[in-house]
Formats: C-alpha cells, sequence, structure tokens
C-alpha cells in the first residue's frame, strides 16, 4: 500500500504541465511547416496507427509511359516519419519499364531488390557513370543529389524498395523537371546544348507548353 | 548634437520590422511544437528570468521506491534553454538508493558528482560494462541511447548534476517501460526471456497491467 | 578541332590536383574512424564494388536461442553507405521465433514487412507501449533510442528489412546487454528489481559471468 | 491521346493532398519562428520574387560614427533564404571609414572585396590575431563566433560582400553591445579592465546609459 | 613584476599539451577527408594566407563551348573554408554565354550579380520553373540539389558570384553528366526520352564514348 | 550444450572483422583531428579510465589578475567527450574576483551554481543586456557567441559548473583577445572607439606587444 503511493511519486516526479513531445513528433498537417518538417500532433491524440503504413502493400498504377509506380511513404504521405530523418518508398517496374533519370535533392537513397532484374547506376560529379545490374536481395546506395536511374533488365515485374536519409527527399525528375511545365524551350535548348526541335518533340509528348 | 543623430542611424540600420528572434529561441508552450524543439516567443516578452531557473536549489521527492529524486531543467521546464542544445538535472540519491537501468534516446550525458559516493556505468553497444565509483569532484560521460545506472555506493545522500547534449534528452527507465504499463508480460517474457512469474511479480510492484 | 580543345577547359576549369573525394565517402577501413564515420577511400580506387552490397540476399544463421538472424548492411559491412546518413538491414525470424528488446542508440528505424506476420512494437519515454500485427508491405517506424521488439506471429518465416536514419545505428539488446558480460548481478539486481536468482538463471543462459 | 493520359498518371502518383512543401521553405513571417528559422509559406502563395532580393543594389546610410553601410539579406529581409543555410549582406566603406570589432555568434564569414582595399582581421581563441590587406577580388575567410573587423585601407570607398554559414548569423557589435544599452559601467570596467572613466566617455558617444 | 608574473597563470591556465585546434580546421591536403572535410593542418602551421584566396580576382579561362569561366573557391582550392559550412566561387559569362543546367547536390546558393545582366532560373519538385532577369547588384537563391542555369541575357560580359552552404558544394553539371563519359547512350534514351540520334549527335559534341 | 553453442551464433552474428567503433569516439590525440573532432582510438584500447575525469575536483590556479581558476572538462582535456556535442568546466571565483567578459563562439552554455553568489549576465546582438544576481542552486543559460561574464558578488569563494553544447566550445576572453597579443594598438582604437592611451595602458597590463 505504502509502496504502491510512493511509486506514484517516482512517476510524477517527471511528469510535465503541457503537452509534452520527447520521442517523436507525428506530424500535424494542420499546424505550421518548418524548415526541417511539420509541427508535431499533440501526443494524447497520437496512436499507433500514426506509426504504422498500409500504402506500400500493393503495386501502384503503373499506366503511364514508364510503365512504373513509384509509391512513397515520405513525410507528406506518413505522418510519423515525421522528425526521424528517414523514410521508404516501393518501386515497381513492370517488363520494359524505365525509373527516369532523376535526383533526390535532400537524401541519399538504399535500394534493395525483392523481385526481379534491375540495372541501376548513377553518375557523380566527377562524371562517372557507376552502373550495375541487381539481382533479387542486392543492395545499392545513390549518394545525395546525383542523378540516378534504374531499369528493369528483363523477365516480370521487378520491384524495389528505396529507403532515404530524410523524411523528405525530394523527387526532381529530369523530364518532368524539363518538359512538363513552362519552363521556355529556348533556355532549355541554350542551356542543355539538347536540339531545339528535340526539345519541342519531348515537349509535346510531356505536355509541357511554351 | 549631429554625433547622437548619426549614431541613430547605425542603430536603425540593422533595425527590423517585424519580431525578431536573432540569438535564442525561449519556449512559447502555447505555439506549436517542432521536431527541434518549442516555436519561440516573441522577443518583447523575454525577460531574463527566462534564462534563469530556480528549480534545482533543493532535494525534491524522494519518497519512492528508488530513494531517489531526479529534478529536470529540460525545455519542458526551462524556456530558455530551447533550442540551445544543452540541458541539465540534479540528482539526489539517498542511502541505500538506486538510479535504476535507464537510457537518453536523444542525447548523450556529463555526469558531475559534488556530495557523497557513486557507483555509476553504462554498457556498450559490444556489451562490454563500463563501471566505476565515484567521488566527489569527479566526472564521467556517458554516450548517446546506452543503458546506465548511478548507485549511492555508500555514506550519506550523494548529490550529482547530470548535464546533456540536447535540450529534449528523454528519459527511459527500464523497470518502466516494461512494467509499469499495459505492455503484455507474454512479449516481455518473450522478448527478454525473463520468466513469467517473474515478470508478473515485477508488474504487481510497479502498477503495470495485462 | 577547336571545339574539342575548348571543351577540354571547362572540363579541367573544375578539375583539381589532389585526389578530390566530393560527392561521396567511401570508408576506407585502414585510416582512422571519426566521430561522424571512416575516413574516405581515394576516389581512383573507388568502383561501382563499393556502392553495392551482395550480403542480405539469403538468410543468415538462425540457429540460436531467437530463431532470428539478423544480417547488416552497416557501414562496417557495406563501404559505400559510409557517411551517407541511411543504411539496411535484413531481418529473418523462424516460426516461433523473436527479435528481443533493443534499441538503436543512434537512429530510429522503417521496418518493412516482405514476407509472413510479425507482431511489432515500442515502447514510448511516457511509457506508451505502441504495438501492433503486421502483414506483408506493411511498414512500421521506430523512433531513435527506444526499445522495441518483433516477433513472428504465426505461419512461415517472416522476413523484414529494416532501414535507418545512419550508416552506424548500433544495436543494444537487452538480453545480450544485461546478461552476456561481465555486468555484476547484484547491480542488475539493484537497478532493474530483477530478482537476483533470475539474474542468475539467465545469465547462465547467456554464458554471463559474475 | 492514350498517352496523354497516362502521363498524367505519372503526374498524379506523386501528387500531394495538402499543402506541400519540400525543396524550401519561404518564410512566412506571420507564422512562428523556430529554433531552425520561421514557418513556411504556403506554396501556391511563393513566386520567384520570393528568392530575389534588390535591397543590395546600391549603398546604403552612411551618415553614422563609423561611415560605414552594412545591408543584410538575411532571413529576417529575404524570405526565401529561410531554411537553406546560406545568407548574404552588403559592405560599403567609406574613406576613413571602419566596421567595428564584431561577431556573427551563429555563423562563419566569408568576405568578397569588390571595390577598393580594406584591412582585414580576427582574432582565434588562441589570442593570435590573423591580419591582411585585402584588394579587389580577394576574399577572406572568418570562423564563427570570433571577433572580427574591417577597415578601409586607403583610396575611395570599398565595397564588399559577405556570405555566411547561416540565415540568421547575428551580429554583435563589441561597441553596441558594451555602450549603447544598460549595462552597467561597472561591471563593464570590472570584465573589460577598460577604466571606469573611458566607459563613461564612450558609453555618452554611443548614448547608453546606466 | 607580480603582475606580470601572475597574468602568465591565466594564460596557461587554458593552454593544453597536444597541438589543439579549436576555432577552425584549415584543410591538410596530405591527411584522410572524412564525411565532413579534411582533416586539420596543425595550429602551428596556420597563417593568415590560409584563410585567404585570391584566386577569384581576374577572368578565368573562357574558351569553351559555353564562354563561362566558372571558378570555384571550395575546400578543394581553399583551405581557410574547410568545416566552415560556406564557400564562394565566381561566374564570368560573356555575351553570348550560357551557364548550362547543373545542380549543386550538397549545397544551396545564393548568387549575386556585380556586372551585367543575367537571366537566371531554378526548377523545383513541384516541377514549376522560377525565372526572372537579374541586375548589377541583384541576388537570388537556388535551393540545394535543384537544376538552374544561368545565361548572358545581353550586353557585355556578365559577372556573378555564388556563394554556397558549404565548403564542398559539388556541382553536376547536366551535360557533362549524360554526354561526356562512358554513360551508355541506350540508357539515356531509355531514361530520359531524348532520342537516340540526339544522343549521339550531343556526345560527339562532349566527346562521351559508348 | 547445444544452447551454448547456439548462443555463440547470434553474438558473432552481428560481430565485425576490423576494429569497430560503434557507440563513441574516444579522442586518439596522435591521430588527425577533424571538422568535428579527434579521430578515434581503437575500442580494444578503450577503458573506462577514458570516460572518466577527475581534473575537476579541486580548485585551480587564482594567482592571477580576475582571481579565477577556469578548468575546462572539454575534449582537449577529456578524450572520452570527443564526439559527444557535451562538456563541462569548473569555475572557482575568490572573493572579489572576476571571469571577464568572454565568448564561446561553438556552444551554448548552461551555468550551476553550487556555492556562494554570483551575478552573472549577456548581451543579445539586439544589445539588451541580461543581468541577473544567483544563488547556489541557480542555473542561467548563455546563448551560443554572445559576450557573457561573471562576477563573485559577495561573500567567499563561489563555485560554479558550465555545461556547453559542445565538447570544444572555444573561449575568447575578450581582454586577451585584444590586449595580449599582437594585434595593432591603432586598429583596435580604430575598431572599438577606446582611446589610444586607455589600449597602451591595457596592453601594458597584459603583455601585449605593437
Amino acid at each position: 500500500m505504502k509502496m504502491i503511493l510512493t511509486i506514484f511519486f517516482i512517476f510524477s516526479l517527471i511528469s510535465i504541465s503541457h503537452a509534452s513531445v520527447v520521442d517523436f513528433c507525428v506530424a500535424d498537417y494542420n499546424a505550421p511547416k518548418t524548415p526541417v518538417g511539420y509541427s508535431c500532433k499533440s501526443p494524447e491524440n497520437v496512436t499507433v496507427e500514426d506509426f504504422v503504413y498500409h500504402g506500400l502493400n500493393k503495386i501502384g498504377n503503373t499506366s503511364n509511359i514508364y510503365k512504373v509506380s513509384f509509391q512513397p511513404a515520405f513525410d507528406e504521405q506518413f505522418p510519423g516519419v515525421n522528425g526521424l530523418g528517414v523514410s521508404i518508398a516501393r518501386l515497381d517496374i513492370l517488363q520494359g519499364g524505365v525509373v527516369p533519370l532523376h535526383t533526390h535533392p535532400d537524401a541519399s537513397e538504399v535500394l534493395l531488390v525483392t523481385q526481379g532484374n534491375i540495372v541501376a547506376g548513377f553518375v557523380s560529379s566527377n562524371k562517372v557513370a557507376y552502373i550495375k545490374t541487381l539481382h533479387k536481395g542486392d543492395v545499392m546506395v545513390f549518394p545525395q543529389g546525383l542523378l540516378h536511374f534504374q531499369i528493369n533488365s528483363g523477365g516480370n515485374t521487378a520491384i524495389a524498395y528505396t529507403s532515404h536519409s530524410s523524411e523528405n527527399p525530394g523527387v526532381q525528375i529530369l523530364d518532368l523537371a524539363l518538359f512538363r511545365n513552362n519552363f521556355p524551350s529556348w533556355i532549355i535548348n541554350a542551356t542543355t546544348f539538347i536540339d531545339y526541335a528535340e526539345v519541342k518533340r519531348i515537349k509535346a509528348l510531356f505536355q509541357g507548353s511554351d
């Protein structure tokens, strides 16, 4: 009886009067975002579901020009990773499919192949292309901010998971950055040496204007 | 006269129109918390009292099973440390008292003994136990996230202060994590190899359920 | 002809005289380690194989008391992740197997289940246990430094991959920290309230001494 | 036709339902400030003007005792630098002008001279004074938090730009810190060994009280 | 006499026995590089020249296809910026010249125009192109890792200085990454949708193979 | 028997072939220093003594002009704090003693008074002086890089401990930075407005030259 009471003291000793977020910071999408992620949900409103994500358990929509489905569990989709400095995404590449050249401006990537075969690679600032054919169970890293790609190298649908050193890696797909917006074609031509007519052709493909 | 006027210019030159927080970020407990701490109080409302904390100047409640009082001056208690990356706490260990095995998930610790004698130690990931008897004036470090403890090693009440590499170190006390909540006993047994009956016995002691 | 020459200039313009490491820092295991990882291998000696890891493509040894194989691709095993702030590991849990309670002192974790069913959970500093049964394709996060576990919840071998917010997460397994070294039994008893005889019993199981 | 439709999917695939800030965090001066800068403006309200600053394109007011104009483009003035970890400022030093001894508590500095001649220097913790006369095109660095100065070393107005390793470097000007506020003169005398009468004399010059 | 002696004590009090690097870490190019920069030169060997860089005081070689000279003062060129988290570079763009699309994988950029007129822009992850014509004295920011460009927009040679949030920003020039190495043309075609013949044409221009 | 063998596997499973430093990085003073601290001692050579420091258990030499002893346990003195982001120091201020105005360029400070009375204060970038008389048990914070001081405010020797948010805070003492080196007097006069004769007078006191 006495013991039960006394135990209570050590418990209350380090309790605090205002809503405390100590170990984690589940994203509150209705509060301000900061340079390092979302504000935190009050811990009383946090449940185990905030820490679990079911969005990667089946293939996404692959009816696109790349024959690829990319499904991120970044802080925009998965409130529990906010502030933790790590995130994951699922990649399905159909036969003949290609993950186009892209960068993650704010994170490095670890790729894990769980099905099929993938040719993957990145180009360094020193202009060296590091390219490798990966099989089931293989892991490859892509350092932060460098152009990289993945291609189904034959056989059925390939599946891979990408882990990132940030909950907010960003994704800049080269094609979409150049050809699917109002980025003026003459500037693209001038700053890439891609022929103007070719720029216009790809823009038509990607619905870019100007 | 001219001089006074001109001085005014250098002063106003770098003044700014909106409420500016430059050097510090005193916690505003009514504004959102972020992954790196509380939002900042407007600087006009900051006084020297925000930077001073009186809560550590006497022993806290030691009427608990551990015969210990632990009083933190972390960002939850002391608004002035918010954003500064450092904090402090006071520890009183009565004769026969023990600070139970615990970790700080988000900070390393420096312990300073100011009275009495303490046996302190931590276990590394490599499973080496580093243990030492400390006397008045001795300092010991406990690297981030590792299990550590302190025991009054004889004589009167021991007093120590712990400094941390974060204003929000977190405290995970092993006993309370395992035995003072609804963590199912069969899982504790399965994941620690502690006998089921022993789990139940300690749970009764700590008021845990399930 | 002129063009070829001039191109050379832009190339050489930003070349540098000493061995340059710009985008990545592949671990040189023979050079000093620093607080943030290994020194970098000279880039001329780096090949694509440094960025690829084959160690996770089959199950590891599960002939142990936990019926579990845990295979990390951390910076100790995989030189390419050095300095990138992310890493991965593979977990196989046989029927009846258990990943014992443990922490990663220096990283948060994202768990992805790729086969079977797993009961997983962690305990927060506020002593709340967040526990969930996960199925193939489910993802769960475990914030930095908190005690967590995984249990095969029925059916065949479960497989999962854990991603971490550091290339050097550390692993502190509670059982091994307490019972598989020379951590004195009286201290374990005093700082955990686990009965002395029970401590001795588990120590015998784990070959700990003292 | 089919193609246009399918392209839409890759586009929508990674779109998100709530206002997303991925690559940048333009300061919202009406939302809370955090230990790492301002909250982010909603990206729909961001325009190219947020990323451009025109405030440094002419000399500022130099009618002050130092004959200097210092115009920062820090996060208080330039919303686009918020969260980017870099900022810039313009410095004009008239003939006979002096940038007084000062520190930036939260950033290192790179100084670039674009007109005139400047004697610049800093003092290290080891009490070594590193001093150099700089000419047009020269660059000098001043490590974080160290006392440094710049003096027009002859000829016409000197112009320089300072870049900083933070969007919020802070500026603590020694004279103003000591002599232009209510910092008690006896404390200044006691903690600097500057003669009390001299303290009073300079305080009169700088309008400090007490 | 007594005074001189006693002063000596405060001096020696905080002196240290081994070579101490406290405030800065001037690069030692002969010692190992780490994930966060070069090892430090012993402070006795550091002089003011380590903190001053003269390499930006005149235009560099512009006899290249871009009609541009880019001269960095990054940690590879300027030992004094090592470890300081900031660096600078000079950019000269002749009439008709173009800084091609590129990214800095590890740093944000602040651009300052000091002569001439420049059309500059970047594309966000959300595929918005932010483009602006800048004049002398204008400043523009380019967030980390995003594709950006600068074009002389008419008149004589334009000069600009770029400041970065790292001493090691990296530079990945899109053209050189794609077309000036052994990156296989079929992969470029497959991952960018640029016509194979066009890839081959540009590769010939940039001396790329394969 | 079987059990003992199998336990061995889980143990060896995560063992590694080269010398591993996982949880801590005890300073190796004979290996290169990096921008973030010393290289790590090989873990086999680490003992508990590396984590314990005895240098603060008595008063240091106070036979100096300030009547103060300042004894740091920073990474230069205490190898165990290397890489941990926290450190401590002991301060003894005799009756009439003064800790002169100084900054820590790389760390914030938490001051704890354990004996006597101290007037302490700091000046912000906004030129506000925050000053307070502290008694035994009081705590005060001094944000990174700001000028601050401590004065024995009456009674016997005051004792305090300062904790810092870095293992390498640096200490720039204003007097010693200005007056105890070869910093030219005319520059000090020009950049501080302290009268030239007064500069010379204090320089004589502190043995500065030039």
